[in-house]
């Protein structure tokens, strides 16, 4: 009877869209995706069947069959954009102890390799440990005092940034570089505090990258309980031993694939706008906010589109890209195939800050595309969408930018995300079905109105 | 060291904030309570150690204990305000059973009775269900069909209302009426679906209010999962017999409190700002965004003023208003005393919507009032706060509003509040750290403003 009644419902929002005012439209969005909304239990198969899905891994592989047949329910047509992408493996559980304090015996601290690292092998690495905060305190304290020992970054992401993503780019440089800026001072290996901003016990993994001719050495996260710990016995104690040991490695480049899904443009085909997550996760996670939300909120464009009826004048595209944790190898080859086959692709909107309750959306464009999305604001506010003033463009879409596509990144709540980031906390539980849904319905509603009007 | 370093952050901030502009003076508040928040381990306090706090409970008694003890080390002065409140008492366990169905033998159902009820007593209540959707159903159904019967209230709440508490306003006639109502028809209980947007396995509790001169009949809530079972069920089976007991009772009214602790303006110490929560909690829950969040976020209102050096030309003025839930006695007693002592309020703030991000405040006020504060926005939104167009007013201090109090309530995101309220799930775990501190400094940021510039 429930199921009759919504059915009914579709067809009628099927004639009423095509004369409808965009107000009304959008409404219709956003009602079709919190009454009958396909998001959650997507990500629920996502993130509980499929699992997590490293680079190269079977579970990524599992993720892109899954994509790729679900989207075929929603789309005209779906393909596999083949991509070579790195692979890297964890390898056994990791080991990080303090081994000599004046007070107790050795105490084993959580840790985990960082994603791209090298691995210490069985014998482990051990050294004297120094903390720093920033790269100038390498300097400062030079090769004599750093050669052969293990440095501790352990500048905590600034609480007072309201948009957590601030509080995250200005920390994270230690996890991405900090591991070749020691080396360069002869550092034997790097321990890097958490990325969150809350006292926890677990660590958070996440991509170090090496600087070309630097001695590669292994670096491991901390959880932030422990990285206080360590460093309170630093100022204690004259010297700390630190001793950790890692398994993971980096074999040769595997293939793997972007997954895309389209509907066609009825009157401009060749104008292409992109929606999209990436669908790889780190391997400790189930990356439920971190990318399953963004993956399952493109593929409701599409079916939000299809089953409403709305024919776009132009084509859109659901992209699921691989690779976004530690390459971007999806992202590059996506925006390097666009441009061969010289793609007209007037906009693309990414969503990968998780799936939370809407906020806005970041802008990078000609001034004239700004304007006119924020001639959009009276639309989209009802819906929480409020912030349109800043200047990001998303990881996965930002090689796209250098083609004159305008770039857009889906701006929701940011206040939970690094609570769950690369862990094994970042799982379907912390997902809210109505801020997944909002999402969505958000995606939807900007992909409508840049249709609609063009750039 | 970091201690220290706090401690000379502190110091300077007391120094600067006289002189600085509302910018960065709220920017001050807000770095403050990030860092150095007691809102949070206030929480955890109030949510574990004294756990639950119904109305007349001792639970409640060790919850006006505990925050006159924690407002003493803020506030200029503390003191209970007596008020005496219903005593309502749960009783053991209820029971929900659908007896009768073709396909299966009796099928136990999860269900609570709604606060304020009449209990069945241990013979419990036998009837067929009626399932109906509002109060109109019952007149078309009428006596004949009604009488001796149990009706099933299952309206769900519409899960297309962007803000949660529409959807909640738009439902809960169900759950406070819907017994007086049946009754009227000679009804026997009543079963009323849960108030949530999710399919749940745990019903929620409420209050209920009984029309006088009507007669006084039994009522639960039924999970929302199990009201949708029981629906299909009525639907398939030509009758469907259902039976519940209860063992509520209410006990005759009991003394409590209102705990009130203020600073005293330096320049217009009559001119009264209040900022309030309600310590009072379903016997079910720990209340942790149900109202602990409101509590610890008024509390915090006076200690940021306090420990940042912050002198108010006006009084400010921090109350735990005792039952809401159940009675509203304690708001309403506090409007009365105000009233009595001739006391000038000129604003009124209530966190009462959940420890959530911040997204504004709603004002009943004058229009040259709602001026003013809109004139504030700019000041206010990089927070996150920036509807400021809502016209409601607070439970507890909506009896103020009529002595021409200005009004507000403070709105963080709504979506997620209606699957924790009056339920075991409303736990500090459901709390996120930075979301309650925003919420905490936003109410003391407003409360700097109209210090500052009165009404």
């Amino acid at each position: 009877m429930k199921k009759t009644l919504l059915l009914l419902f579709s067809f009628i929002t099927v004639g009423a869209v095509a004369q409808s005012t965009d107000e009304s439209a959008i409404k219709q969005i956003f009602d079709k995706e919190l009454v009958d909304g396909k998001s959650y239990p997507w990500l629920e198969y996502l993130t509980t069947r499929v699992g997590s899905r490293l680079t190269g891994s079977p579970g990524a592989a599992a993720g892109v069959e899954w994509s790729r047949h679900e989207l075929e329910n929603v789309a005209d047509s779906v393909w596999l954009q083949p991509v070579m992408v790195p692979h890297w493996l964890r390898g056994q559980q990791e080991v990080g102890r303090i081994l000599n304090t004046k007070k107790s015996g050795p105490i084993d601290v959580n840790v985990c390799a960082l994603g791209n690292s090298v691995g210490t092998g069985p014998g482990g690495v051990t050294g004297v440990i120094l903390e720093v905060k920033n790269f100038d305190d390498l300097k400062k304290l030079g090769e004599k005092n750093i050669k052969g020992k293990i440095i501790f970054f352990n500048r905590p992401m600034d609480p007072t940034k309201v948009d957590a993503f601030e509080a995250y780019g200005g920390a994270v440089d230690q996890r991405a570089f900090g591991a070749s800026e020691a080396a360069k001072f002869g550092a034997v290996g790097v321990v890097v505090r958490s990325m969150g901003l809350n006292q926890e016990d677990y660590p958070h993994t996440g991509a170090l990258r090496y600087t070309p001719n630097v001695p590669k050495i292994p670096a491991i996260a901390i959880s932030t309980k422990h990285a206080e710990r360590l460093s309170k016995l630093i100022k204690e104690e004259k010297e700390v031993q630190f001793y950790f040991e890692t398994h993971c490695e980096m074999l040769p480049d595997a293939p793997s694939f972007n997954v895309i899904g389209e509907i066609k443009g009825y009157e401009y085909p060749d104008e292409i706008i992109v929606v999209g997550g990436h669908l790889d996760s780190w391997d400790l996670a189930q990356g439920a906010h971190d990318d399953g939300a963004g993956c399952v909120q493109a593929m409701e464009v599409l079916r939000l589109f299809k089953i409403m009826g709305i024919k776009p004048k132009r084509t859109i595209r659901a992209v699921m890209f691989m690779n976004e944790e530690n390459g971007l190898r999806g992202g590059l080859e996506y925006a390097k195939q666009a441009e061969l086959k010289k793609e007209k692709h007037i906009a693309a909107i990414e969503s990968d800050r998780g799936g939370f309750a809407p906020r806005g959306f970041s802008m990078s464009a000609t001034e004239a595309v700004k304007t006119k999305v924020k001639s959009w604001k009276p639309l989209l506010e009802p819906y929480g969408l409020t912030d349109f003033n800043q200047e990001s463009g998303g990881a996965d879409i930002g090689p796209l930018a250098p083609q004159g596509v305008a770039v857009f990144e889906y701006l929701p709540d940011s206040q939970r995300y690094f609570d769950y980031h690369h862990t094994p906390e970042d799982t379907i539980d912390k997902v809210s079905k109505r801020e997944l849904e909002l999402g969505a319905a958000s995606m939807t509603a900007l992909v409508y109105l840049i249709d609609k009007y063009g750039f």
